[in-house]
């Protein structure tokens, strides 16, 4: 697998356009269209949120075919709360996408982000389709990129090579963060295309398996979002041997590469996490089982004392074990040991740090890696969360108005 | 019942004291002592962390004579994370105290409060203990309010009078917060004194039931602190009929009265949270049962999107039913109504404000009220929280350093 300059159309077969339709007030992109040119296997994964949005409703519904052939998006208005004409709304835009692609709606997927309660703007989200199809082209993947985001302040996408038989093969993705992350099953805005034949239901638990491991692994803030949504089409176009099962020798190949996008994608999401100063890595080890390492390692990560430590370089350690202690999982805190860089903070429940300023230069660094040794089995989970500024208050208490 | 000046000695019997002994590096009061001048009943509640401060652990232990004399309480260093030493420290604080007051030291509960993973000073706690002893008084409790705070702006203290057949009884109580609160089955630190003559059983369950619908209801940060501690101790001085059980004809009235000082001194800490520039109520109603509202309301009230909107008085309403949403409790969209001050948000799931501006009012009151009605059952229950704001991150960012 090698790493390739591209994005969302780097396989064969796909264009995208990302256009202003006037929906956002910044007046940026807010349209974005992600095409196959065959139709092409499709899974997602949604929100686990009671209140999904509008548009979830209608994709769920038209991904049960397991097939697309082009995804609609756009960021500024999320179609969340807005009941029954909300749901018309994103079905509307599935069949005028449709129409002007000419293929059945249920072959579109729906995607909608941005301020919850407000209905969208039909005429421009009509105006913005139309646009979008006109503009399609290889080349049109910025734009796209542009197109999903709202307070994201860079480009999450990556693409990759590699060969399944004597067949070259390609994956690509892009996603949005930045704030409202906290996936459960799911999470905020991804697509990933790839050339690869494959059959449907083992793409969708590719999809699962890849997502849990990934997107499942990151917070922000600890709010699911309403609109989460991941998505992948695989269209075929590669022409290597179809992957008709689990058990084919290509399988565990493709698998590796997706979980390649899929965790590129979720950490590039956390480093632009609202407000973010820095990139924290949590690995919880020796528990009884990875749930209990994930739920642990959570703990941590949600805990807005430890965030705002982190955002204040400051070895306050404590607040990492009070977080583990109040996780819900029973641990034994005279076997708990905790690391911070390349620094043993806690050995055996107890503090062991001698020198005090090596400490304050780990905690000074962009990247920081917490490991929590529970001491009681041989389970782990990692987990992705950045720290808690006064950039994030800013941006959250200012987003609306 | 009635409110009364005074602080935590204003029931008859009880001394206290609060003196400098250097813990605190600003100087200030740091040992507190709460005495009463017979054995008292006493109850108290502990925290959940599974890595419950030593000072927990020796006065779980204490406690379960249901008997005290007194309460020795420091500020400035938790005695958490300290292994074996932290509790033989935390065990020779009570036995130094119990030494002096002349009583065994299973009679003495020990509190800590402040960082995380420092050893106790022993010499410092040991010349504090003896000036506190010395010190004990009747118009002591202003010092011993300010031995127990941390980051606290203000004091929380109130003390009642009310009747139990022809005798006058006293209740008062104490409370420190302001950050790691999210209590779960108790909270940060409370003391509560009263004269009234009752059995320890029965005092036990009259906290517990106290507590459950008061500190058990708040959440500033949503991290549940290694040392929370609410306890109560009644001397029986006010000579009142003894309260022998939950059927005792007084039994509702002293409840009552306890109940008000656990929810004022609740609303308290909230009031006083790190940061806090609101004071939020938030109501759930008609739900299955009470821990359903709780679950959605503690969901809300966690929702740093949520309490960023509050602080930037941000009327961004679709946040309250997203945290709504992903609280685990499985909720109708279409029935949810949310209600901000006395202006109706949304009906059924949609939006209904037709004049933003009066929004923007209500969400720049200091006091707000938001009421969630699931509409699928007729129980409630009322959280309150405060909002998160540049404050919180500068307090939590330099805390240690």
């Amino acid at each position: 697998m090698r790493k390739i300059i591209g994005g969302i159309t780097a396989p064969q077969g796909f264009l995208s356009s990302g256009v202003k339709a006037g929906i956002k007030k910044s007046g940026k992109e807010d349209i974005a269209l992600i095409y196959s040119e065959v139709i092409a296997s499709a899974a997602a994964v949604f929100t686990t949120n009671a209140m999904a949005a509008a548009p979830i409703i209608v994709s769920r519904e038209h991904l049960k075919q397991g097939e697309l052939k082009a995804i609609i998006i756009n960021s500024g208005c999320a179609n969340a709360c807005t009941g029954q004409k909300g749901l018309e709304d994103a079905s509307l835009m599935a069949e005028y996408t449709a129409k002007l692609l000419n293929t059945p709606k249920e072959k579109i997927l729906v995607s909608s982000t941005g301020i919850i309660g407000d209905l969208l703007p039909m005429d421009k989200i009509k105006k913005g389709i139309e646009m979008a199809v006109a503009e399609l082209s290889v080349d049109g993947y910025g734009n796209t990129m542009k197109g999903i985001m709202t307070t994201d302040t860079f480009e999450k996408t990556c693409a990759y090579e590699f060969n399944l038989g004597y067949k070259t093969c390609r994956i690509a993705g892009i996603a949005k963060g930045a704030g409202m992350i906290h996936p459960n099953m799911a999470t905020m805005l991804s697509y990933i295309t790839t050339d690869v034949n494959i059959d449907k239901a083992v793409l969708n638990e590719a999809l699962f398996e890849a997502v849990n491991l990934s997107f499942n692994m990151i917070s922000i803030d600890g709010d699911t979002s309403t609109n989460d949504t991941v998505c992948i089409m695989a269209n075929g176009l590669s022409g290597n041997e179809y992957i008709s099962s689990k058990d084919h020798p290509h399988y565990l190949k493709f698998l590796e590469v997706l979980k390649e996008v899929c965790l590129y994608l979720a950490q590039q999401v956390v480093r632009d996490g609202e407000g973010a100063t820095k990139f924290i890595e949590i690995n919880v080890k020796n528990t009884i089982d990875f749930n209990q390492a994930k739920q642990i390692a959570m703990s941590i990560a949600k805990s807005p004392l430890v965030k705002t430590a982190f955002f204040g370089q400051d070895p306050n350690w404590g607040r990492i074990l009070c977080a583990t202690g109040y996780s819900g999982i029973t641990v034994d805190p005279t076997k708990v040991s905790l690391t911070i860089g390349d620094i043993k903070i806690v050995e055996n429940g107890l503090g062991a740090i001698t020198d005090k300023s090596k400490l304050k230069e780990v905690m000074s660094a962009k990247n920081i890696k917490v490991t929590v040794d529970i001491n009681n089995g041989s389970a782990e989970a990692t987990v992705w969360t950045c720290d808690f500024s006064y950039e994030y208050v800013k941006i959250n208490g200012e987003y609306h108005t």
